[in-house]
């Protein structure tokens, strides 16, 4: 049957679309963080009537088919699973020009073109799209999983700038355009939505518009040492309600995890004499109407006005006009790898509960499971924290099935105690799919299922929503 | 069978939330707009359970039920029809004080509380809910409609704001929480969006948690008088790149629209010496970071830039700290109903087509109805446009049918020429289902149904959308 539909695919697609020799198809096995799975074959359409005809193909064949955009998820949404029946859908081929309308700050993009290459092109109007990320994933992938990312706080997410999404269903029917160009449409059920961070399980998006925003002229960065993490919920409660919007970005790091960026990034320098109890990265952006200097010199006042009352929890102070506060934070991830295995744990709660949380799941952790160092760091200024851990090298390898001891753990303790989500902004795969199933609700789940039945007659991608 | 309903429903949920004497029924069969329907029965349950009781014994006896809010909705969704036996669902008892979480920037609010009781509670901690709307209308209602309104620009609709709802299905299953708190929760299908803007017709919702934004310390609004209305769009890119996210509205009101609002609204003063072919409504709005003197000098040197150009478009600009400018465009509405019949179009295109439309449509409509005035105006920073016309008061009764001939005539251009909407903020109701069914693609409408029967299992609401 599989030689069968690899022989159909070729003659409808043309041989060069379909990979299956085994040194071609790797690549399309592994993401950023899986060990990944096996691919009957690779199919990379060059249009969404590509995309249709293998989906149709496909489902003929009885195969089930995993559309795939640029493997920088973290969740294995897009990886084959390891029976090796499965047709990974590449949209990587469906990258042509993104279509800038700078008046109406629009982006019409094809699903395989990268989050760069649109930012390329929309930088040319003096437009980007906000989302602002550490990897460079498509768009169609950033559709699927519904990415957050470090301006959460201003912008939102994928979900709250797109405008409109062109869809292939499972079964191969459509293309189907659901929504538009427009930032405003109001006129029946808004469909789009279910199929964005959907995690490529209800159709296969091909394409978007997206709605851009200007770029900002000008950015400062300050990083604020705290003498006690609480104070941190504070400290964005005034900000917010001084700088409004031009608040752009409130990231928070714990005293393990600037430990380990400083101690295992060379390139890093720590702008203070220790390394604080917890600190917090701001960014103000704003048109030309302000200067740097102006932002500059506001979010300085504001901070010193803190610093100087009694018992101030602001410690320290270190501005920047680049991206050196910037590489600190992005640096966490590696620094953390370098130091031993991590276990991540992308989770939210309401703003005000994100500290408290915090102390009590390390509390938590460093009870059961001793050798483990609680190194969180994250988008505390949207309620959402990346409570990642670090099981040292020193202490050798991880005991069998400790990760998901651990995660089972945290998830349970944010979705129970405080009711927070399992998943902040990195989407159901497989590699969540079983916090899912323990964390929602038996009748979510329930109409969750008869919608993407629904939507899905046939079997789509790696997640059961049911 | 509806004495039997009235008297089940009065021993479930106590007699005082049952009306049926017509007296008591009439001021639930009216909205802002419409001539209004006749009601079985009202029915106001006091919280969820009393909602899905009210389902549970209507769908028993076959009766359908209309949810209701305040009756400001402008496309009769809320309103029973002509025939007399359906039921109102009112929530206007489910209005409890909202809760306010000041660190997370949220309201939980209870379906019957109006956005006036909201932003009063929310003002207390220096919040607002950013849906600015000229009516008052309950929180169900503004979900159910998705409302826009006049700061859309800056903080999108109704649907980029809700964070969580409870929902009670039409068969009176539930109530199930959808969403939460959480700024950030990205743990599988969004289905709460299938309730918002779906006009009452998927489900009732009883409650919602809305994300706020803080108050503008400072604010200061200009009004722009054009001698050609195709420059507004140049103003508003250039406005856009030059102040952000300071941006909050960006209003357009013809020439006709200004004259009837100065020629019938006494309590307005026209700033300019004549009335202007195009005027816009420009607000900037801050946070305590600048002042109200720093916005409006930096706002009028912008303008003044704008106007020292050769040939500049912009005729002459009048500045205001207050409400002067914005009661010029919110009594827009009353001048045209003093001048005639209103034929009133909500529509909307990409922003870079706003201008041309209006002024292809307009030629249109004179070549074929000679005595409607076009006196559009609206939120065309956002690619908004109410495209309202006036039958003058001099010519007499408008010919029968006009009012459908007029709108189906210009929804028409707009989704076949323009790729536009025939409803950018009202939603869909029984005064818009024709254009409803006409205009969007029966694969689209075939979904739309499916999920709709999926969702309601028991009619509910007055809009089919299959």
């Amino acid at each position: 049957v599989s030689g069968d539909l690899i022989e159909a695919l070729r003659k409808a697609l043309g041989a060069e679309a379909v990979l299956d020799a085994r040194e071609d198809v790797a690549r399309f096995e592994q993401d950023g963080r899986q060990a990944g799975g096996r691919a009957l074959a690779v199919v990379r359409p060059q249009d969404a009537e590509g995309v249709a005809a293998t989906l149709r193909l496909a489902a003929q064949a009885g195969v089930t088919v995993t559309p795939q955009g640029a493997r920088t998820g973290l969740v294995a949404a897009g990886l084959p699973d390891d029976a090796g029946g499965m047709l990974v859908l590449s949209l990587e081929r469906m990258n042509r020009a993104p279509a800038i309308d700078p008046v109406n700050r629009t982006a019409e993009v094809e699903a395989g073109v990268l989050l760069s290459q649109l930012n390329a092109a929309a930088a040319e109007h003096g437009l980007h799209f906000p989302i602002d990320l550490g990897a460079d994933p498509s768009v169609g992938g950033m559709v699927a999983a519904n990415t957050g990312g470090a301006r959460f706080l201003r912008f939102g997410d994928v979900r709250r700038n797109v405008l409109g999404l062109e869809v292939v269903a499972a079964d191969g029917a459509g293309p189907m355009r659901l929504g538009g160009a427009l930032w405003k449409n109001n006129a029946g059920l808004d469909l789009k939505q279910l199929f964005i961070g959907a995690s490529g399980a209800t159709g296969v998006v091909t394409g978007a518009t997206l709605a851009l925003q200007p770029l900002p002229a000008s950015s400062v960065t300050a990083l604020a040492a705290l003498s006690d993490p609480m104070a941190a919920l504070d400290l964005l409660t005034v900000l917010e309600a001084r700088f409004g919007a031009l608040l752009t970005a409130f990231e928070g790091m714990s005293r393990n995890a600037l430990g380990h960026a400083f101690g295992h990034v060379a390139r890093l320098q720590n702008p203070f004499a220790d390394i604080p109890p917890y600190a917090v990265l701001i960014e103000l952006s704003s048109g030309p109407v302000l200067s740097t200097e102006a932002l500059e010199e506001a979010l300085g006042e504001a901070l010193a006005g803190l610093m100087e009352q009694d018992g101030s929890p602001v410690l320290d102070v270190a501005a920047d006009r680049g991206q050196r506060l910037w590489a600190i934070r992005h640096a966490v991830p590696e620094g953390l790898r370098a130091a031993g295995q991590v276990i991540a744990c992308d989770i939210a709660v309401r703003r005000g509960d994100v500290m408290r949380l915090r102390a009590e799941a390390a509390a938590d952790v460093a009870n059961r499971w001793p050798e483990l160092e609680v190194c969180d760091f994250g988008h505390i200024g949207d309620g959402g924290l990346h409570f990642n851990m670090v099981w040292p090298k020193a202490a050798g390898p991880a005991p069998a099935g400790l990760a998901e001891a651990v995660r089972g753990h945290v998830f349970a303790r944010t979705v129970e105690d405080f009711d927070g989500s399992f998943s902040a902004e990195h989407g159901v795969g497989p590699r969540n799919i079983e916090s899912y199933r323990r964390h929602t609700p038996p009748t979510v789940r329930r109409l969750a299922g008869s919608m993407q039945a629904l939507l899905a007659p046939v079997a789509l991608g790696r997640v059961d929503f049911g």
